[in-house]
């Protein structure tokens, strides 16, 4: 039975001000990728959402951003490669600390925002993010859209990789994310968001915004928790995969199925996930 | 021959602000305090002197402050106990992972500014930075001055423990630090400073800015690396230690050759080093 | 007919992070508190809230904390009367330029959080506020409870000065607010809250928590824009007054009507609103 | 006699951290381009240097930046100009607040780092600064490179404009500054800098780089205040411009005195300054 994990951008609250609805994803979702205060989050906010994944028995994983809070890592920031690389040891480093002691492991990372459009673009950077990994604990998965320069980052630097798409994002034809404020960004039809999730994990294809159909292998479905209508999406995205005969498990458990199947003499397309 | 640490508070550099003379205190001291990036430092800053430190042969540790960069950390600011120990989480993770990619192992925490003075003296707080190091790696030291909160922290929360005196600061009879800016506060004859030391770890006795002589055990010396002539001054107290019959060495390498020298039956005075 | 001020602390969102409901409050008070950026608020929320605040034809102030964003300016942070002087020179400039392009005048000054209570308390972190309008614009109203050092301050520097009553907070049998977190902070009956207001106005008596009565004079009632249920709270309180024969104005409205009636030989009691 | 005005970017310090020598280069300069505390500076440091700029006698600017402290403004940072043009309201008032507490006249606005470098070749980008001026005080002088958007946005904008030209940067064939860091960014023969400030003057010409002339207006030369060996190279300038006819003044009155000898009938080149 083919597995594949769900998961939501957490912890994104900051001092007094309220994000997302944290509690109903932890119920749904099998990931929780967690902000590390550059973007969104705070210390506070971060041993809360740790604790709370922890305790919802979800993966953990770190979501690093440029240092821009008041634009939550949605502007682009010219950092070299080299002040990623630093930026994200620091923040990988901050949240592990915070998983540890809430007993709890940091089992991958991933991008947010116009570090996740920059890295997905900039080979460069995907391998600045991939080596903080690398350097700090290489067992990390850096999850991240598969064919683009985070696969590719990943296999330079020899690190766990898996592919990540999202539930409700619309993309353009060459398989790049349509960014946010740009027309057809947002998939807001339920049903469609949904269907396109299966056809993705039984086909291996992910269909963008015009209609062309594009070969896509991904280990994990991204919801964001501070979209409007995310618990429902979620919930309809879950509800969809087992219809469908998937297991939602954690991404840790995702990749390490997936890396026993893909040993197998011939694996069949969904093998991948 | 016994031996003695000499730490600096170093890496209190933020941007293009350059603080300290750290190149020159690296060549002097045995082991490196390094700020964290809330009162000094950046993620930058704290990569940059983690690989000197490492360069240097030095004993690295992480000081951690109030998270006021405007104010230096010599502000008291009202955050609650559980604030402090997840803020300390943070700093100590923030580090120790900026120092795993510089090869170089965090071995010990000190605290800076009015963290410092509150911590001494309130258990609270310094509990809550005992069990930020117990929960993150139960073997890295807490540095604090002996007879004070840190010391009943670090044991009540089953961490290990190393005493710090100031070279350059005056104490109250009381053996608490004369805070910065009051009269006293800065010891600025070089030879006193000198002397003292060297009084300190030979006969265990602390001489108060009016005289009183209080029984005071300490594994490391402290000398700021912003201190106006900091270099001269570590120099200073290293050759007078040297002459004295001590050995200059790492943090680790201090303590654990004092528990195995206070394992011994009958320990002198100085065994407690 | 005796006039009165009802103002709310706005702009109090912080980048994505939405808090309070403005629109629903502008439409009931008299004068709008925007935070400055420092405790709450961020430059594009300030200026957002300017433009609403004039459309809305309210009176406009700004409210001042102390530089503690993600503690939302309730921590108390040790700066000096010095430092408290110049961060309110900033935050009024900043607010006072945001205000003019927006063609509205800034018109009066409050504080929020720990930095209200110190100063409601210490003459002379009142006094450093006092002399901040002064030394920027000494027709600018500075609100606070009556009878504290907030008209202590304003009376020695030679400013105005408006009384001010929470109308959803309690108070201590001495007249200092209860801070928050404590028993009796807040005043959840909404019957009960209003009808202190009433008695507030009509009889100069603020009823303490444990029903002390205390002479006390308001020029203005400050309700919180982020309390829940703060524009039910708000209307309730407007419809109380206007039954009980008050009018709701803007502060500087109040404060000049104010002037002129108690430049009257025999002013009743509640001529000084 | 023609005017001219000597500026440099002062109260670039931060807390602790102390940068530049403002107090030799206020002895020299005739105007002080202050710092706002978004890229550099704080509210105490302002208000430091406000205070000594009007001792000095000199005439007072605002330096509005990227909100970026640790990259000290010189990263590009994807504002919207609409985001600029409030964050440069609130630099303004935040400064202009201070000067009138100080007793001085906030008398112009240029640009820091990445922001200047986008503004020089971007029209939304200088426009928005521009009405940020004219929103809160059109009588403020735009300080920047003449025949760039600056000078296009002034005029279009409807405020005061003035040329700069750095001292000590080097010019690309086509008058735009070389960045930082790319080969010939900087003059550091302080003979060739000079000769080519007293040629910019006397000729209305600017030699780039490659060797180039342009015609070139300038009634401010620019001095970073933190270039090593500033305030040699502000004094060298200073003396060869007296040398040659020039008389320093502060740019307010260099702009006032331009304006009456460009109404003359017939204006040399120099005229325009």
């Amino acid at each position: 039975m083919p597995l594949v994990d769900l998961n939501s951008s957490l912890g994104e609250s900051f001092g007094i001000w309220q994000r997302g609805m944290d509690d109903a994803m932890l119920r749904i979702v099998s990931s929780a990728s967690i902000a590390c205060g550059l973007h969104a989050g705070d210390p506070l906010v971060m041993q809360t959402t740790a604790g709370s994944a922890r305790r919802a028995g979800v993966t953990v994983g770190a979501e690093l951003g440029y240092p821009d809070l008041q634009g939550y890592g949605q502007r682009d920031f010219n950092m070299t490669p080299y002040e990623i690389y630093v930026y994200s040891l620091y923040q990988i480093g901050g949240l592990a600390a915070i998983c540890r002691a809430n007993n709890v492991k940091l089992e991958y990372v991933k991008l947010h925002g116009a570090l996740y459009m920059r890295a997905a673009a900039e080979l460069a950077a995907a391998k600045s993010i991939a080596c903080a990994i690398r350097d700090t604990d290489k067992t990390v998965i850096l999850l991240g859209q598969s064919g683009t320069c985070f696969e590719v980052a990943a296999s330079d630097v020899g690190i766990p990789f898996a592919g990540e798409i999202f539930a409700h994002r619309g993309y353009r034809e060459d398989g790049s994310l349509i960014p946010k404020g740009e027309r057809g960004d947002v998939v807001s039809d339920l049903q469609a968001a949904t269907q396109s999730v299966v056809r993705l994990l039984k086909e291996g294809v992910l269909v963008s915004s015009n209609g062309t159909a594009l070969p896509m292998k991904a280990s994990s479905i991204g919801i964001h928790g501070d979209y409007k209508g995310a618990a429902k999406l979620a919930f309809a995205v879950k509800e969809a995969l087992e219809a469908n005969g998937f297991t939602i498990a954690g991404l840790r458990k995702v990749v390490e199925s997936s890396s026993e199947s893909s040993s197998a003499p011939s694996s069949p397309a969904l093998g991948a996930l």
